[in-house]
């Protein structure tokens, strides 16, 4: 090996890291071994870029108290397991976020007031999916709950945020159902559907809860 | 370099595409070398099979107004941000891709007759999920989407299909409901799970609503 | 090329598989070119690592037959598209589970007497999401479904096991709920979130129904 033909080790490196061990020999490598390391590493960059992430993107829809805890159970799950998870919160979803005696929303129309009306004012006057009679359901679930010493979903809420788990509120939702981000926990991120997807894209676990 | 063990560069491509620039030189690549390249080339061709496309696959379930509602704005949002996308009806759901005023059924039994009569018989007639009140809740919704100047389930249909949204029916849904193709929009294809998993698997994202 | 400064094919492999058609030729690969190969070789296995397996995860929440017999019909298609499936009962999801008269449980506490009084007894009497009607909508469904020659739910729970889908129970549910895994089919596993997100990281596809 003469190194007339073979390009030098530092000339064939194309776009990898340094190779600190060659430092001070005389290595080459052939130009051909170089073009084809070259193209490998493009094509392992493009595979790297399709590969989902270690990512969880969740859609909250439902505002009822059972699906509102599973949504966090999983969240909080994801984020445990090392998933960087984010809830995106529409619709009927929105009232989980409400804060307790949050503020009156004066620019509100008649329809959404009465729609404010007819929603919970907040995670704690969630009703159940099934058998709420009321709200009996959902007191019974939470009874439940704390005997067996589950988290209640406002624990739930809270240790999701301590995880870091992301929470986002639907703008368009928002807006339609006349809810305003005063009216919601502090620290909620406000997005719309582009901002999920782009999550969702690129997450190894989505979800429509 | 004597060129006598090395193989040529034309015999070591092994799969991979002809590198034009090294077409005229002398160039060559040790036997060795061109076998750990073609085997690499041939673990990278294998995840590339394996890695997600840029694909969504939706089951819509729900034949609810805010659920379709929700489907049509993440599907859309998902064309718009580049996925092939696809969303299988089933069950309720098929209520939503139905034509208003369609052909009346003459071949269904008297049971798919009462479901026919009990389901909703186009998109414009959807119930929402909660608060429904005999429709009270649907025109509420619909008209809060309108002031807010969000599209309706209707444009948004439309948008899905002018984004090239893929709309499939449950084969298996119709049979079991007593529906005909001729009552759903024009351009719908047909199909069954195999269908929707042959999407889902390739898919980034994948949601039941 | 003399095999002074390039490394020998033995010393070259760098945790890949030996390449049995190199045995016995005086083929070398370049120290720096081995460098290369070894670095690229880490690459693929950290994106092998990184991309979804052939498994899909289903959590099951819904406790109504419409939804139930949606969640079997795609897990056995998924079963049969080749995926290793995962169906993760949580909730009210856990009725489908109960077998037909189960063991009465003497454990439970009021609550949970009242709770498992208000839920399903089994697979075969639940209701369906819309249109229940104390049960006629799930009778209609069953007598439709059976006309058009359909597997009914406890079929597909039976093709499931056939194909070896994985049915877990969730912990924390059965212990809020107070139902005993003597309650359940024999041969299902239980587990709790972390083991969902264990099956849902690595799949292509994961829904919540």
């Amino acid at each position: 090996m003469n190194g007339e033909s073979p390009v030098s080790i530092e000339q064939s490196k194309g776009g990898s890291e340094a190779r600190q061990d060659q430092i001070g020999t005389k290595e080459t490598i052939p130009a051909a071994v170089a073009a084809e390391l070259a193209a490998i590493r493009k094509e392992i960059a493009e595979l790297r870029a399709q590969v989902p992430e270690d990512r969880a993107a969740l859609v909250v829809f439902s505002g009822d108290l059972d699906r509102a805890i599973a949504a966090f159970v999983i969240a909080t799950g994801a984020a445990a397991a090392g998933l960087e998870t984010t809830l995106f919160f529409t619709f009927w979803g929105l009232s989980i976020l409400k804060k307790k005696n949050g503020a009156a929303i004066s620019k509100r129309d008649l329809m959404q007031k009465m729609f404010a009306m007819m929603t919970p004012s907040s995670s704690e006057s969630l009703g159940v999916s099934k058998m709420n009679y009321f709200g009996i359901g959902a007191t019974m679930l939470r009874t439940m709950m704390k005997k067996q010493q589950v988290a209640s979903l406002e624990d739930l809420i809270e240790l999701a945020r301590e995880l870091g788990v992301r929470i986002i509120g639907c703008t368009m939702s928002m807006d339609v159902m006349g809810i305003d981000k005063a009216e919601l926990f502090d620290g909620i991120e406000l997005g719309g559907v582009a901002t999920f997807m782009g999550e969702a894209a690129r997450a190894r676990v989505s979800l429509f809860i």
